[in-house]
C-alpha cells in the first residue's frame, strides 16, 4: 500500500506546478493571467452547469475527469495560444511525451487511465470529449469578451479567426455555439474584436 | 432557454473571483500564496487518484463535484485560517448567507442542488462528505510539508495544533490520517514545526 500512496502523492505535488502555467487570457476579476489549474477548476464547474446544453446526453463524469487532467500536459509542454498555428504543429508531439511522464509517475493502472482519458479528449470524437473540448473552448471566450476583448485586441485576432477556431463548439452543444457567435457579433459592434 | 442560458452564465462569470482569494498555504512550485480555485482544482484530482483510500466506497463523483463547489462561499465570507478560532465562530452563518446568494444566481433546480452538496459536505456526515473533508485537509498539510513548514513557521503552528485540527483525516481515510500523523512527526524532526 505504501508504495502505492507514495506514487500517487509524488504525481500529486508534481501537478502542483500547473498553477504556474500562465494562458493569454486573463480572469475576469483581476488583470493578471489566468493559470491552467485555474482554468480547469473553471471548466469542470461549466461541465456540472452546462452539460443540459450538450448535443447528447453525456457521461458527465467523465467530461468531468477529462477536463480536470487535460492540461497536465502543459506542465512539460507550455500553454500554447490558439492562434499560434506554428505551436500547433509540433504540439501534440510535445503533449504526448509530457503525457507519458506525467501519468508515468502514477501505479500503472490510474496512469493508463489517465493516459486513455487524456487521448480521448485530443481525439475528439467521443460525444464526451466533444463537449468537453466546447467548453475549454467557450470559457476564454467568456473571459475575453468580460474584459472588453483584452486577448483579441493584444494580440490582434479577428473575428474570422474567432469563429474558425471555434466553430468545433458546435460538435458539442449547437446551443452554446450559437450563443458564441451571437457574443463575437456583439464583441464587434463594442470594439473588443477586429472584424 | 435563453434565459436559463443567462443565469447559468452569470454565476459561471461570478465564480471567477474565487480565483482571487487567497490562502494562508503557498503553492509548491513558488512562493506566491495560493487561491481556492487552484486548491479546489487540486483537491478534486487528488479525489480521482486517492479515492482507493476511503474508509469505505464512496460515490466519487459527488465527493468531486463537493470539493469543485466547496469553497465558492469564500467569494463572500472570505478563507478563515485553518486556526483562526475566533474567526470560526461566525464562520458557518457568513458561509450560508454566501450559500444563498452565490447558489442563488442559478436556475432553481441547480441553486437547490448545489446548496445541498454544500450542506453536505459542511455537516460531514456522509462518507462522501467526510472523505471530501479529509483531502481538503491533508492537502495544505502536503504543501506545507514540500514548503519546509511555511505557514506552520509563520503562525508559529504548533505540531500539537496540527494533529488535534486535523485529526478528522481519520473519519475518511484510516491510511491518508496515518501518513498524516508521519509526515507531522517528520516534520518536527526537520524543524518545519514546533513540537
Amino acid at each position: 500500500m505504501e508504495s502505492i500512496l507514495q506514487k500517487q502523492l509524488q504525481f500529486l505535488i508534481e501537478i502542483d506546478k500547473l498553477k504556474t502555467i500562465q494562458r493569454k487570457t486573463k480572469i475576469v476579476s483581476d488583470t493578471r493571467l489566468e493559470n491552467d489549474a485555474e482554468h480547469s477548476w473553471h471548466i469542470a464547474v461549466m461541465a456540472l452547469i452546462l452539460n443540459g446544453h450538450a448535443n447528447e446526453e453525456v457521461d458527465l463524469f467523465k467530461v468531468v475527469k477529462m477536463l480536470l487532467i487535460h492540461d497536465l500536459v502543459e506542465i512539460d509542454a507550455g500553454d500554447t495560444f490558439a492562434y499560434d498555428t506554428s505551436g500547433y504543429e509540433d504540439k501534440h508531439e510535445r503533449e504526448l511525451q509530457a503525457a507519458q511522464r506525467i501519468f508515468g509517475l502514477l501505479p500503472a493502472e490510474q496512469g493508463e487511465e489517465l493516459m486513455n482519458l487524456w487521448l480521448e479528449f485530443e481525439r475528439k470524437e467521443s460525444k464526451e470529449a466533444q463537449f468537453a473540448a466546447s467548453l475549454d473552448r467557450l470559457h476564454p471566450i467568456l473571459n475575453n469578451y468580460q474584459n472588453e476583448g483584452d486577448t483579441w485586441l493584444t494580440y490582434q485576432i479577428t473575428s474570422e479567426q474567432i469563429l474558425k477556431r471555434n466553430r468545433e463548439i458546435d460538435n458539442g452543444s449547437k446551443t452554446l455555439w450559437a450563443y458564441t457567435q451571437q457574443l463575437v457579433h456583439d464583441s464587434i459592434a463594442r470594439g473588443y474584436v477586429l472584424e
